[in-house]
């Protein structure tokens, strides 16, 4: 029987979910509700197009809504905002954003892929000109254009998280001043403090000015309305442009109001199946919960790879082939310079919270053999549970190579291996890429 | 009780097993007899020395016989050959080849680390001066030196397995005219062809003549004794140096006359203790066969990695901790210039042999997002069982980052992973490091 599915959401999860939807059933109708102008692009890759290393906004776009269109047969339609959802009626209240017409759209089945919203700090100034968070492609496209124009020379950066490191990047990149302000005492939360310490080391050595243990309590606009100053709980700081990197939330409004069941963070609460509490609703991606493989539990887990695996999983259970999400480790990789971070599985401070007992270490080696020209230092931390032997997590913090390698430790939790078998497992070497032990072969026989 | 444990052979294996023994035996005596002038050196670093990449043999040593001596208490006597092992005896004939002294040493326990030898083809010409086997840490001086006195212009490299192709690049740094011939169709033999093909066309696009399906039969020399012509089954090349580049031997002869059994390639044959059919007499390195997890054999496969391994296992096994060789995949790694290569587990041409019922599929996608500057090629070949679904093979030919994430597949295949295990880990993603989906999850998502 040919359905209707229609999709709030025209970016990672939607799109790939109605891909699948398409490929499964070459005869459902498939609409898609996006509010921007954008279906399908690469949102980690802003920090790189505002920094001028990608040139082009069009190039972070994997798919136009005329692909989807022309191609696929999907009906991608940009500028329309999702106002409400009735389960009862199986349709939605959609507007049309360029003629501000609406209408209600009905659904056999439907899936909310809408994202997560950056936080903004409800500060009387915070929508002065020169403030941006960097989320959609739109928000990058404007941050990008009033640097071009404005040419602004003192950078304050608010949260030390992926967005606030790569923007840190990108805005040395532009010759700008950089500020970046923390309220914790470190960067990166989702790593062990001694990890973040490196990591913060290098970016003042390359010249940004890092200001953890700060809040921002106040922004100041000049009487045309640009920003001017922040002032944090110690002092005021001046302001050409401001980025707020200080964490995102699951835009489940919707879901909320129609019912949905939420769960972690306010993220629409789904089962491995990516079926919401309501029937014929799905959600996947930034706005819905992810299986934690290791928490055993739904957690709030935004990024891109997850919001791809999770649309195909959804897809292919709308279309009846049913798929269960293996779920996700927490896997993350980024990078500030030369300096490359990664981490997945638990850290120390989240086995801490569900006491378990553990085993830590944390190793100083070379990515490349030592005597190798370019061979630089690179760090892994790696922790394993005592009971039942098992890897859980690792952290890396390296340069060139390093961080890549945070995979293999993914694929030995996948694969339940301890550290005596990643110790002993049959790794790669050559003089260009490793030192015959692999440094978290190192880690691993320290675990020992 | 103290035992007195003797060491053939102080490169990777002999000498990690000998500081292993140490750490577990503080009281034991411990004497390793080295024919060359070295120990514990990286062979592997042998072309970065020769190409003047690493600029002194010695960073290539990681530690020097009076290291071993003052600070671990190992007598590490280099210049030594041992000629003769007589197990009823428990001895062993040694010649100091400084002084030709010969004399008898007794052991409790002995451990062959005697490596392999480069396979030299029995030609009249074979020792003519500028015609070099890589293998010894000596051996790379020597053909350094020779190549820093003599400047050689014409090189001709026999043989395109790692040794061949890593020698390419050295010579090329050298700015030498490179000419690699190989007697089979392809580079490479640990790739399938079509792999092999990508590398292949590559060096030739850099500069090096490739002739593959080409034999050495001859070699000629002027009247001084320097190297001057190769005669190939075609012609005759012009050569001021040759570099043999065809395989390795494992050097088993003194096990052999001392009645110990030998197993593939004529490798010394060990169980996964290191123990060799004499009791009391241990195997471990290259001159000793390594357990193959997916060939479920002890096979010949002679690389650092495995020696290094071998080496520690056999250092606690003698003394007394048993500990049994997890096993080898057949991973290695490689480049040449900016081109990696990398494969672990069987290739298909392995998997035919074996006569598996297997699925075997090959992507091309790009090291980093693609439109990330610096986005280059990738391509990945994956191979996995039909009876019980899991992963056995994968080979990787592709620009920066490419090679190493071998090892997340290393990984894959210890834990017994599935390409849908694979396809859906929760990999890392960044667009400075790889695709929202990662090359090898592309390749696993086809195989399913």
């Amino acid at each position: 029987m040919n359905k209707k599915l229609v999709v709030i959401g025209g970016d990672a999860a939607g799109m790939s979910a109605a891909s699948k939807v398409r490929r499964e059933n070459p005869d459902w109708e498939i609409v898609v509700f996006e509010r921007s102008p954008h279906t399908s692009y690469a949102a980690c890759g802003i920090p790189y197009y505002i920094a001028d290393q990608v040139k082009n906004s069009d190039s972070l776009i994997a798919r136009t809504p005329e692909t989807f269109i022309k191609k696929y047969n999907i009906q991608a339609k940009v500028n329309h905002e999702v106002l409400q959802i009735d389960p009862k009626k199986s349709s939605i209240l959609v507007r049309n954003l360029l003629n501000g017409v609406e209408f209600w759209e009905i659904y056999d089945e439907l899936l909310i892929a809408t994202g997560a919203a950056p936080i903004r700090p409800d500060l009387p100034k915070i929508n002065s000109a020169g403030v941006f968070s960097i989320s959609t492609l739109q928000s990058g496209i404007e941050a990008r254009t009033y640097m071009d124009e404005n040419r602004p020379n003192k950078a304050i950066i608010v949260g030390g998280g992926y967005v606030g490191i790569e923007m840190a990047e990108a805005l040395l990149d532009r010759h700008m001043e950089v500020t970046l302000i923390d309220r914790s005492s470190q960067l990166m939360q989702t790593l062990d403090p001694e990890m973040a310490k490196i990591l913060e080391d290098y970016m003042r050595e390359k010249g940004v000015i890092v200001r953890v243990g700060e809040s921002l309590v106040n922004i100041y606009a000049d009487e045309k309305g640009n920003v001017m100053k922040v002032g944090t709980d110690k002092k005021n700081l001046d302001a050409e442009v401001v980025i707020l990197g200080i964490g995102i939330t699951p835009r489940s409004n919707l879901a909320k109001e129609a019912g949905i069941e939420l769960g972690e963070a306010g993220a629409i609460l789904v089962n491995r199946l990516m079926q919401t509490s309501i029937k014929h609703i799905w959600a996947a991606g930034d706005c819905a919960t992810s299986y934690h493989i290791l928490k055993e539990a739904e957690t709030f887990r935004a990024l891109g790879t997850i919001a791809n695996k999770q649309g195909l999983f959804a897809g292919s259970n709308i279309s009846g082939k049913e798929m269960e999400f293996p779920g996700v480790l927490g896997t993350a990789i980024s990078k500030f310079q030369d300096l490359e971070i990664a981490r997945t599985g638990l850290s120390e401070s989240e086995a801490k919270e569900m006491n378990l007992d553990y085993v830590a270490t944390t190793i100083k080696s070379s990515n490349f053999a030592s005597y190798y020209p370019g061979s630089a230092p690179i760090h892994v931390k790696l922790l394993a549970r005592k009971d039942n032997k098992r890897l859980i997590g690792c952290q890396i913090v390296g340069f060139e190579g390093s961080a890549k390698r945070i995979d293999t430790i993914a694929a030995a939790i996948m694969g339940k291996l301890t550290p005596f078998d990643l110790a002993f497992s049959d790794l790669s070497y050559a003089p260009p890429f490793s030192g015959v032990w692999d440094a978290v072969q190192i880690a691993a026989r320290r675990l020992l």
